[in-house]
């Protein structure tokens, strides 16, 4: 069967490789639909890893998928051929002191498939098809668009961040970085309830994505870095900020407008940055690191699948699965692409 | 009467100045006792301010005092000539939004004895008297110790800092910076419930301080570096950690020891750090800045009277306010001095 | 001028009272256009108060309503002339303890129009013209449907709620009650993100209500007393219920589906109720009332104006103000009424 | 060996069981020390159970017990021959919804020591030797007194209480009902931080108790049923109320006194208890109920060996085991008992 496997920086083919093991005991098989390609993905693409994570075996990138449920193993209930789903990539241990406190996400012996984090590496899942524990695989109303469940993964990023910001109800709140994460966290935080949306990029795509799901006020710091000033007023005036492009400026400018005692929620990673400890201090200002997501993943794949949050606008494009490279090469150009997904031949 | 005014930098001087008016409406009159010297004090003395913060006119120094009751206003209720009493050196508008919003610390519109953030400057209590609104006067039992009393108002740094971690029940706690308020910040998780303590420094006199409030665990860090590496393993074992020494270094190490979803308050004050974005995310680390206090100013006062805090272990020496500037010298070298404190002579 | 005006239990009179005075410094005048029926009118309307409060003197009635602005005071900013406002009838004092913690809805000298809890008693808003602090109009954009803002002080009521129970995302929640508080807080957890809203009631408008705004599950429990026992099982499916009927069975019957940790937030009020220590103990349930409102009063009134919240589902009728008792009377009948409104002639 | 075991109410016997088996895998064996008798042993002594918990075989009573490790299973670290432990009696499955979210006591399939809650029961510590998982053993320093460390179990139940309810720093405390597990309360709340604590009872002994652990204020509610009143003044006074009696008079009277917000953890079992639910919407009153305890225990443990928390005021008289019947009789009058223990002699 097919994958998509990166086999040194700029080396992605579409190989064939071992078909997906019949499923065992508590397993399901999946035919892929839809994958998007991701951030790391294209760290991968590009640079062959980050930081001291590098690709060392070909590993099949992705972690974004939906697709169809092909053969069930012994014991699976909730579950049926024919089943539409979303593929959680995550899968904790089950038995460490973080999985036992409900901190699953920082599982000391995480796989998260399509990671070079651990050797062998986790492969990832553009795969035609993929064997999976059926906790994996997230159950999908008949008819919904696979495309858009295929962004469940990265709605549950933005859902868990915005979760662990309290309610939002009558909240301002500031999001900076409009790629992919910061849309749906836009989306996100709008679901949540929040009052006013204020969105910041440097890219016109990004302000433009901003824009289609609904910020509330789209601000281009190229044209005007100062354009965030009057919310530094009175000691800050925005109760909520999701920073989103790991950027150091933007992180700086987001601790500028927090009022006393607002939180900024760090979503994007990114390199170093330096702060003004002082200031983060006397107005009490609260960070919080983000990562990944746990029972966020269904709440993600649910809210796509009844239409309550719409991230259609967010899909610049599907290429076939055989046009990989290409699709990695439209996804790595900010200035044409928002998300940007393969898709596999129906089975 | 005479008063410790600072003319310039290193001018300190034992002025006479005008004496104290007779308290208005709602006001108290207060000979005061002890006055202890704070690290702002000291920047005040070694270098005119700080930032953009300059002493442009003779200010008295100093916001640690405790004293008597020497003169009522009209109206004031329960307090009585007489009364020893801790002076909280706040003096909130009560009227911003910030004051309605119970972030009275966060006013608009704050005045702060001893401060030259604004023009004219708030004129600090290092004075032999002080007529203020009674609602700056904690009044203390008769036999308190009038220099324990004076650390009030660091005390309520410290409480203010770790009320703000939540309940410290059965949690491991890292204190970074053991001077004044690092020691205070020991005696208050202690006196919060923390379970265990382990403190750092780079100076000898700060780890004994920290050893003589009853941290569980002392690392010299200018010894070995490494010391805490031990609290990095399985992803971090250091519950919440509270910053006191302002220094990047600390933070930084802080944040290596701490467990995901771990907290770190920053209760220092000091100079720009640069912080590994990634790390904050991928283990969801919490920091909050800790500035100044609210309703713990008169916990901290009633906590010294009771001795269920006790911070005799901190008074390195009481001078006679008359020499002063030996005691800001004294208070100055971190090698001799822990808390310095001037003593008026009595009324 | 006109008023909708209690003389005594059944005793609703359209009488000419003295016009509203000119707005002194910092006030507006209004002239009234909508004022929905709330169930605490009905209560002075039928039985000339509850408890201990009583109609002791003539009272207009009517705290849910919208208008125009007509004229304004001196010092006012950020209102104009002709501006649609909806009026919010709190009046907090503004210095007491509670005012200063930012717990302004609990103020000790409270002023809520349309009550009888003070002597004289605080005049309600069903008058044609109002005059009032600036600090109780918040304006809504030209355009705004004023039947629908003068919805603002219930949703407002259920923002509160809602607020309270921190974030709703991935959340089970039960709302049992579904006359308009009950709607209103289906509208308003959804709005927060609730994935799941399960409703009851024994009416059968209220179950309509309930379907109409939203909810994924309306049960009727008069048909089916246990209907909701399949949420009971593994101690409990629910992870938050809304309790706006104030009704003992459906106190009971909430408390038996909340999972452990679960919170019940009281919104309705009604007679004592008889609760299981044991069972709440055991399951460790939270239990926390919810008042009133105060900055979500604001909140609510923007999210009716945006249309991001739709009230229209609830609106039974509007009636002519000169026909209230005829409003009063549909009001009262649940078989036949969720909201109805009074509307005072175009000025 | 010998065992203290019910067969049926007021027939206690001091049986020979067949002797503890040998650790298997991960297993202790420890001699048991000191056993210290709870409400609930007194509750299957005199009734035979509660509710519809019967006891339907003989079971051995008794789960709060130190003693002395004699065997090791293979694989166990972390523990010695010879060495002092407190004996945890909760073994949760490890594998359950509420095991994995961290809610550990909430297990679905809770085995707890000395309950009749399963069939066959789970037998109690009340014998000469248990076999058990090494999880349950905390380790405690050499010379710990092993008749206070026999109440870690009670103390951790109400460092649990306390820890629910966040930092106590500045708080105005109530405790009502001063039995062991209200004094335990005063001593846990006071390590937490509390700044005053307010204690009622209606019975003589437990009054003195109240005072003996160092309650503040200590109210005698038989003699005066009023003497709550002023804590009701403007609104309530007290922060957090820590119910420990379930007595229906003594919930009503602490609702009085709490303050709007204000925080009533229900730890005391008890029957139905019919609360004003108006009042507690108005003044938004929480509620949480408080059950077991979980990481807690061991802090507990530590806590009693470290001398942080005192808790020998409230240990009245230790019988040998022989006499377990008159301990009963003992710990079962009100009048002239706190915690009674019975100890097994030296191996």
């Amino acid at each position: 069967m097919k994958a998509v496997v990166l086999h040194a920086p700029h080396d992605l083919r579409f190989d064939d490789i071992a078909p997906a093991p019949a499923p065992g005991p508590g397993e399901v098989q999946i035919a892929v639909s839809h994958g998007g390609i991701c951030g790391s993905d294209l760290h991968y693409y590009h640079h062959g890893g980050f930081g001291t994570v590098r690709v060392r075996e070909p590993m099949a990138l992705g972690h974004e998928v939906s697709g169809t449920i092909t053969a069930l193993g012994a014991g699976v209930t909730g579950l049926t051929e024919g089943d539409l789903v979303a593929v959680n990539p995550s899968r904790p241990c089950g038995h460490c002191d973080y999985c036992r406190k409900g901190l699953a996400h920082h599982c000391l012996d995480m796989r998260f498939n399509g990671s070079a984090m651990r050797f062998p590496h986790e492969q990832g899942l553009f795969r035609a098809a993929v064997t999976l524990p059926a906790a994996q695989a997230v159950r999908l109303p008949a008819g919904t668009d696979l495309a858009l469940a295929a962004m469940s993964e990265p709605l549950a990023v933005c859902l868990h961040a915005v979760a662990g910001a309290g309610s939002l109800i009558g909240r301002r709140v500031l999001v900076s970085g409009c790629g992919p994460i910061g849309c749906l966290t836009i989306l996100a935080a709008r679901a949540a309830g929040a009052e006013e949306i204020i969105a910041t990029d440097i890219a016109a795509p990004a302000l433009a994505g901003a824009r289609a799901v609904g910020a509330d006020t789209v601000l281009d710091l190229a044209g005007d870095a100062d354009a965030l000033a009057p919310y530094a007023e009175a000691k800050g005036q925005i109760d909520v900020a999701f920073e989103c492009s790991g950027a150091p400026p933007a992180i700086l400018a987001a601790l500028k407008v927090l009022r006393p005692q607002g939180l900024l929620v760090a979503v994007g990673l990114g390199p170093e940055v330096t702060l003004p400890v002082t200031a983060l201090v006397a107005r009490e200002i609260r960070m919080q690191g983000s990562f990944r997501f746990d029972a966020e993943f269904a709440t993600a794949a649910r809210a796509i699948a009844s239409g309550r949050i719409d991230v259609s606008p967010l899909l610049t494009r599907v290429l076939p699965v055989a046009e990989a490279t290409d699709a990695f090469d439209l996804a790595s150009d900010k200035s044409r692409a928002m998300k940007v997904q393969i898709a596999f031949p129906s089975p």
